[in-house]
């Protein structure tokens, strides 16, 4: 909605918009973040929080979810955050720290947030809680920007 | 097979089994793994290679293989590694360095190997190549023991 | 001061009260962080903001402050945070993003935060800046407590 | 000395005298790293070892050798392994695992690894080791390169 009266809401509105754009267009094209049922609650400029049912398929050896699922989630949530401003953006690197485990039933919600963005790099900081608001882990992603729109 | 003749032989032979049956017992229960279609194609103590071709259903938004499951490849590899001592162990932190893109139809193989152990702490490397032997990923993972055996 | 009133208020004092003195403690035994330059100008439970000036004799071989005098800022910060529950406590891994160059001249400051704690572990964040409130780097790290009091 | 010969010989000859030049220009603008009396005892492309005793003023309030001296020991060996193809270069992010104290007195040697390289990134591996070959510390570094030569 055009706000003749105030540009700065205006540009926030122009960038929220861009935002849910670039989110559902790479949501769209997404088939792992899909297959696993993830669904992506909130989007703004530098930020997504994204939900995944944990299922009896997504467990390890030890009978608590694979980490590698809660890392995927985490992964997803950074991805849908770091190419919110609409360019084409991918992981460069990732580090992660399990501080819990999650059980099959449980529903696990990642929150990702822009720490830093420059050029072509940007840090985010991911942390997955579960339905209790206990933290299961906490995720820190390098982005690189490679060009180009996410929107076609 | 006994051999009286050389005791390191023999106790050789028993670690080896000890890993192979750690390795085929985690492996039975994990669920994650196998519906993921993973392979361990090779283990010893202290090692593990893990073998997973990529579908169609791994890509991400970008038509690549999602991140999280390179990551994921790499954990199974390395859950495998820190528990075939037969004392059940699981991740404490891993960072992994995306190094370059996988996609639908490559099949990638992760090696895991132990840097270092403790008592109750363990360092693993694990390297992700694809079928062409490109370095996909690396990653490095801390270990935990949690006491008990894997084989119940 | 004690307040029969307000038990919280009394615990609160006396949890704050045991940080500063295991603060100082610390910082009186460390001839490393002395010898830098540093000064702990605040620190509460689970908390220490660190202030490093950076000197000629800090520079690397691009004329920059090195990175590793940025990180043993940020560790030292760290450890006071996670030995502020008086409880010896040591830095098990971490990992810091370089996110911008300090010069000599510059003054640096290091805020740490408890991000999250167990029986023996935790996960203190460290942001790094300098004299203009520009984030130079981001540090995260695990500790781990090794038993016994810090105050003697 | 010149070998026409054998061109591949006569290459690498060429590409060790550029990593001699390159590291020793680096090492004299070092001002830190020779404050702290590390000493290059080999490098070439891709690699060096870098030496230094922990001395008294090392030490932190737990009285072994600040963690950030150990990282920074590390940093000095990357830098000088990613710097020695003459291509001027920084480090971007890195990880460490701290695997045994270093006390006053001790000798640590930090050897540094190229695992990988593109065209502007790079990741190398250093493992700390003390005077009777324990490991000390595992560091994990990505650089990135800023383009110009090191030596001028």
């Amino acid at each position: 909605m055009s706000n003749k009266a105030d540009p700065q809401a205006n540009q926030q509105a122009s960038q929220q918009s861009i935002a849910e754009h670039a989110v559902a267009a790479l949501y769209q094209r997404d088939r792992a973040s899909q297959q696993l049922g993830m669904r992506v609650t909130e989007c703004r400029p530098g930020f997504a929080r994204v939900v995944m049912k944990i299922t009896g398929d997504m467990v390890n050896g030890h009978q608590v979810c694979h980490g590698g699922l809660v890392f995927t989630l985490a992964d997803s949530a950074f991805a849908f955050a770091c190419n919110s401003h609409d360019r084409s953006t991918v992981a460069a690197s990732a580090t992660i720290e399990f501080l819990g485990p999650a059980r099959a039933g449980d529903e696990l919600t990642a929150v990702a947030s822009e720490r830093w963005r420059s050029r072509r790099s940007g840090i985010y900081e991911i942390e997955v809680t579960n339905q209790r608001g206990e933290t299961i882990a906490l995720f820190r992603g390098r982005s690189h920007e490679v060009g180009g729109p996410v929107v076609t």
